[in-house]
């Protein structure tokens, strides 16, 4: 289901009920560019903390485009997991002057394009979004603007407009000396009775400066200026205001995706995971932390289950990278039955919809993810319980790509997170990111 | 006309032709952001160097994303100048490991997008282009590779490498020491009949160092080893070399359009000049000059003439920033009859294209110079050769978007900037480029 700025109101109610609903969610992001993890000279693997350094500066500089998610539900009734994938186009349009500037690789967005995202649809019907810290800072600059205790910024006069300037602090001035001036206010304008922008910002600096006591207020072709009434004023700024932060709540926009899918605590899953989160926390959360120790307290803070399937299908090191890209592993997957998956019949992929289209990617991932645990659980039962077999079965069934390895024996549901009896078999399998080619080669995330 | 990566070839020749045929040429760009030119903190106006750094390092960060071409000839039979513009779709994407990152104000994109440009397009059908030190890099890399003297990087060979490593050096090794081998190759493969890439590096680095007198070929599922043969080697590279050749002589690409533009030396036209032969340069030619003299330099070999429509319609400081956009320009002059302007059939722009696409405004552009240089020059003649009053009388006209300022006495021609008798009318209004908001204001590029 792609969502846009037209149906993301009505879309968020049901997401956020979708998301309360999930045993699990899935997430896949798609951004401008990644870095070439050995283009900094050191002729030996990175280390986990070097590798989030260097992830943290891409998450800096690239630009999330968009976001996938993907829910599952158990339904009790038809004894199948029920996905609801949901496409969302990231706008980095801002208003209230927040410029976001970031970067494009021309092999990205050639990657991107070639792949069916729009990068001009993003910027017309992508949701806009604003990150915690630049929602606290408008809100602070309301509350000051309010008091009225907001800095102004003055700019140059220049020397042509000297004439312009004293003509109109010479009017307001015989209009101060006039002990019965005809109205309690006064209009400035200039040329032809109209202002530039320019002069107008002339106008209200200089009367601020030079005239504490009087208020300036632009008006069609004028600036009209009264003697200030504090408390009027206070009453005016209040309701601007108001409307103002009405508006900046709206703007949080996409952010309450990431919102909900944080307060949740639900499982989250993912396919090489580790990028999204980082980008799912810088572009939504704040500014991501110095190490990798916070950021992983952070994430774990919020989502308590993190399953990576890069990490479930490496089996170990037993699986080549190869055989376990996403495309591969859900080819290796598709003929098996078991667990029951069906795909909710408003979410249902578009005809042309791909991989790499990030609501796709997260589908598939959530698919993979259940199908590889099925498979797994009913290999330890079949080895009463021996990981090992189990895990050489899996990685003989991928690195075969489904051509050899156990069959089923028990179909049934994914194995629970929660539930003791089941918990066990996660041990190794989740709060661990697979992050090939560092030295350590897989993320921890705190205990189950 | 919209030119793509697919009428470009058909399109380059008609193009050359028409740029050898023009009295002038009008050129626009668009690009992926502008900075603030007050951002840096400094509480005065720019210096002209200062504005000259400045633009310098936006059209590092910023990327040329479209350019617009109008070529201006004269039809002597129908006494009329035809104008013929020219859209191209600029593609940042480069072959040969190229990498081009460049940034994107949202707010930019934004407004390109609202503007009609689509950014996705440029990605599937844009022009792609090689610099000129971009292309003698490539060129330098088949010398050196067709004389073997390239630097082939050694990849990092993991612990887990050593048995491979240590079996295919014993297959090579056995098949040396055989006095009578039973084939003049080895054929060296891993698990399963096949190599991955990161398999065949290692095999290719390997023999490279260890044994120098072999030589190494990639094949389906293997790599074959044979004894050097030095000079059929190189007939090889210096075939392979050729093609590669080739390649890179197709991908300058749209480079070949500021190619025949500098090397006509006809006279150049644009709005706020300054800013798109900043790109263009930094684009096309080379990292721009490190001081604004050099960059005048550059430009005035290129073009000895230049002009810039913002310019002369401020009438030296008479006209105001607002009355002199292109945008108001247009409208200014519509209804002027003199000179006689028509555009090309092949060339009309389509229905729904609107100002800032660069082919549009180049046109625009275009007439807007001459209707403005027509006026002046029959304003002149009525004022008896007053320069004075002739820019006074322009000045006029433009502020009141046409309903005030003198009638035509004389129609006719742009005045030439090459025959001695008109030439004087281009004093102080050719080769200086209007800098609004900098100390100096303007720009000059050498003598007409």
């Amino acid at each position: 289901m792609d969502i846009t700025l037209e149906n993301f109101p009505d879309t968020l109610p049901n997401l956020i009920k979708d998301i309360k609903n999930a045993e699990f969610i899935a997430v896949d992001t798609e951004f401008t560019g990644v870095s070439r993890t050995r283009a900094d000279g050191i002729n030996r693997k990175h280390t986990i903390e070097e590798r989030y350094d260097h992830c943290r500066n891409d998450a800096e500089k690239f630009q999330l485009l968009q976001l996938g998610i993907c829910t599952v539900a158990f339904d009790k009734e038809l004894e199948s997991y029920v996905c609801r994938p949901y496409c969302f186009g990231v706008n980095p349009s801002a208003k209230w002057g927040l410029e976001r500037e970031f970067v494009i690789q021309a092999s990205a967005a050639k990657f991107l394009v070639s792949n069916g995202l729009d990068l001009t649809k993003v910027f017309v019907d992508g949701i806009p979004y604003l990150r915690e810290d630049e929602e606290k800072a408008l809100i602070e600059k309301e509350d000051k603007f309010v008091e009225g205790s907001e800095i102004k910024e003055d700019i140059i006069v220049e020397p042509e407009q000297a004439m312009f300037v004293e003509k109109f602090v010479g009017e307001v001035q015989a209009w101060l000396n006039d002990p019965n001036p005809e109205y309690d206010f006064l209009n400035v304008t200039g040329e032809g009775n109209d202002l530039n922008n320019y002069e107008r910002r002339i106008i209200h600096q200089t009367i601020r400066s030079r005239f504490p006591n009087l208020s300036t207020t632009s008006k069609m072709g004028f600036v009209q200026i009264t003697q200030s009434d504090p408390e009027a004023e206070k009453a005016i700024r209040i309701e601007k205001s108001n409307r103002t932060r009405e508006e900046i709540d709206k703007a949080v926009g996409l952010r309450r995706v990431m919102d909900a899918l944080r307060s949740s605590h639900k499982p989250l899953i993912g396919h090489n995971l580790f990028i999204d989160l980082i980008h799912l926390y810088q572009t939504f959360v704040s500014p991501l932390p110095p190490t990798l120790q916070e950021f992983t307290n952070q994430v774990h803070r919020d989502f308590p289950c993190i399953i990576d399937t890069k990490l479930i299908a490496s089996c170990g090191t037993r699986c080549h990278s190869s055989t376990t890209t996403l495309q591969n592993l859900s080819i290796t997957f598709e003929t098996l039955s078991e667990p029951r998956i069906r795909i909710d019949a408003n979410h249902q992929p578009k005809s042309d919809t791909a991989a790499h289209d990030a609501g796709f990617d997260a589908l598939i991932t959530s698919r993979v993810m259940m199908q590889m645990m099925v498979y797994l659980n009913s290999q330890l039962e079949s080895c009463g319980g021996d990981r090992e077999k189990a895990a050489e079965k899996l990685a003989t069934f991928i690195n075969s790509m489904g051509l050899q390895g156990g069959t089923f024996v028990s179909g049934g549901r994914v194995p629970s997170l929660v539930d003791e009896k089941t918990k066990g078999i996660w041990k190794g399998l989740a709060n661990e990111i697979r992050l090939n080619g560092t030295q350590e080669g897989v993320v921890t995330f705190g205990p189950i």
